[in-house]
């Protein structure tokens, strides 16, 4: 049985040496590339396919496959968005997702923002560049006396709560499903608005759809607290820059821990020679600022997910290879 | 009844406020100046002294207050080791401290400074400052998967191993004396040796002894797994500064998290032009390494912990003019 692999970086390798030995019936052939109409041609003697990238999967790449007489495709993220599920069912395709790799690697992310905005970690940075040993006037706050209000109680939020809960903080949690662990605790508040009342630091985990784009505008923030942190490790069109600036400019917010950007893709995964580059002069003007941390969609990038991303594509292949049906199966006929 | 304080910051005054509407019944008047022979002068008419200086106090400074009437000082800190007790003894003083005002400080701060070294936080700091907005190759790990020996379980150990534990991270733990919940959790190992060999971060939770000092040498560094980190936000003297840069050097140790360091007084508390003016090579030495996050002893510093130091300090120099035995006496005799 052999598997070929597109798209794989140096970070990936060790884990994939890890499935390697101990899947030694396996032969696993891999390249940097991305999977294109050129490059499928390197898959030839292949049972099936593992692929990453984020740009689309073109008709022409999925047919040279298919001419090669591979129909087994395995990605090792979440989404399929790049994927036309017209050109898969023509096809004959079946295709495999990780649908969770590490919600921890995430919620830990999420809570490290929240310590480094408490304890006003980028203005003690730029006092050690400057050279400045002192600790006065820099004062911190301390996790257990916020009231933290977690939007979102799915996989990466419920983690979030647990590690909250160690820190002795108070939880406030909103979801349209109620998780029952969450709703035995007591800590679901009945609506957005009673959220927003009562924190003191507001974290966002859930999907985006069109009914919460921007759900975090001028009207949201009018109701949080004087002084609110807030964090969004989610979706970057959850928020409204916009209102999120001028909340900032106000002093309403004092602070924010943003992984995910409305229009992120224009300045996220390049290299711009410095800060003041950046082309989208809001995301330029969140990053100028000392009580915005910014990070580059890389919450969830810890070896942890990284390998279970690996293991997870690799065994759903194996597993469409043996004919058997992987839990990871995409329904593309829906 | 009146106290008179002195060395009060600009960040204290709001617990300070606080304190005096709570207690109509006290005059509080105070100096942002540190006690000494003249300025005990300004504390005439009061019935007792509440103080905080790095600065040793003088016999003279106490005799002017005894001659004022006043023989009631309290602290707003743990450590009297700028008292010499003969002085207060032979002129019939009291002494009170504030022996615990916020271990949470402490070890929320300890616990940041591991997830700072976890998420590689500084270099993706200087990758932003770059405009570098990349995540690969800056992979990161997770609490989670660690094993970190906590060594001391008093009050500061204790709440690091209960925030780690919300966290999943497996917890080692050491101290000669075993506290009862952390035993019955089965969390101590009979040795250091033990603890250095099982643990992935190892955190320094104990006072400072002559029996412990520079405990972590290269015999101990020897011991540990490679690519460990060292977190020490308990006394700088735990550590021989050379070998830790020895295990640096070597990758032995894969970065150190350090709010103290020995010989920190010819650094931590002032202001350098930059990094490189530095007088102490070692801690210069540190300052400049990417994997090293320095702290200048900031690791108490909370809104919570000043507010607990104010007040402590406050109801115990109220207790002693009341003529009641605080808590927070200190044995000047022993
Ligand atoms: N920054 C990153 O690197 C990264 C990585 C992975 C996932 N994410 C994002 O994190 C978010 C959460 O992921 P997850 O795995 O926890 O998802 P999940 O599906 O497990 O949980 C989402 C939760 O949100 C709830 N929900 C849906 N709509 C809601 C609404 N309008 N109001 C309140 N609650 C609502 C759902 O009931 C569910 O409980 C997703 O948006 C995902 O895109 C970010
Ligand atoms: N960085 C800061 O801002 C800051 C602030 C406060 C305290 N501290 C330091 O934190 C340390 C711990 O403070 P705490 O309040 O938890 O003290 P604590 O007295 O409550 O606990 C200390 C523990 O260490 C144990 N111990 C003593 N000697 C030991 C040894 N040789 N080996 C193993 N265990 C030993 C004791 O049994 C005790 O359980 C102190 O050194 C203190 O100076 C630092």
């Amino acid at each position: 049985m052999k598997i070929f692999a597109y798209g794989i970086r140096e970070d990936e390798e060790p884990s994939l040496k890890k499935w390697e030995e101990n899947n030694p019936d396996v032969e696993v052939e891999y390249t940097k590339n991305t999977l294109t109409a050129d490059s499928a041609r390197l898959a030839e003697g292949a049972d099936g396919v593992v692929t990453l990238q984020t740009s689309a999967y073109t008709r022409e790449a999925l047919e040279v496959l298919k001419k090669l007489g591979i129909t087994k495709i395995s990605i090792r993220n979440v989404g399929f968005d790049n994927f036309n599920f017209k050109d898969l069912n023509d096809l004959g395709f079946s295709l495999t997702n990780v649908p969770v790799y590490s919600p921890n690697a995430i919620a830990e992310h999420t809570v490290i923002l929240m310590g480094r905005l408490l304890r006003r970690v980028p203005e003690f940075d730029q006092k050690m560049d400057n050279g400045d040993f002192t600790w006065s006037p820099t004062i911190g706050k301390e996790y257990r006396e916020q009231t933290v209000g977690v939007v979102g109680t799915g996989h990466i939020g419920r983690v979030v709560i647990k590690i909250l809960q160690g820190f002795g903080a108070k939880v406030v949690a909103y979801d349209v499903y109620h998780n029952q662990d969450i709703e035995k605790q007591g800590l679901y508040v009945d609506s957005l608005e009673e959220l927003y009342k009562q924190s003191d630091i507001i974290t966002l985990h859930v999907p985006l759809f069109d009914s919460n784009k921007h759900m975090i505008n001028d009207q949201a923030i009018e109701q949080m607290k004087d002084g609110v942190y807030i964090i969004n490790c989610a979706r970057g069109e959850l928020i409204d820059t916009n209102a999120l600036i001028k909340g900032l400019d106000s002093g309403k917010i004092a602070g924010a821990g943003l992984d995910v950007l409305d229009n992120e893709n224009s300045v996220f995964g390049k290299v711009w020679s410095s800060v003041e580059n950046i082309p989208d002069e809001k995301i330029r003007n969140l990053a100028e600022r000392i009580n915005v941390i910014i990070t580059p969609h890389s919450a969830f990038y810890t070896e942890t997910a990284i390998h279970n991303m690996i293991n997870t594509a690799f065994d759903s292949n194996k597993e469409l290879i043996e004919g058997q049906q992987p839990s990871t199966l995409v329904d593309t006929k829906a």
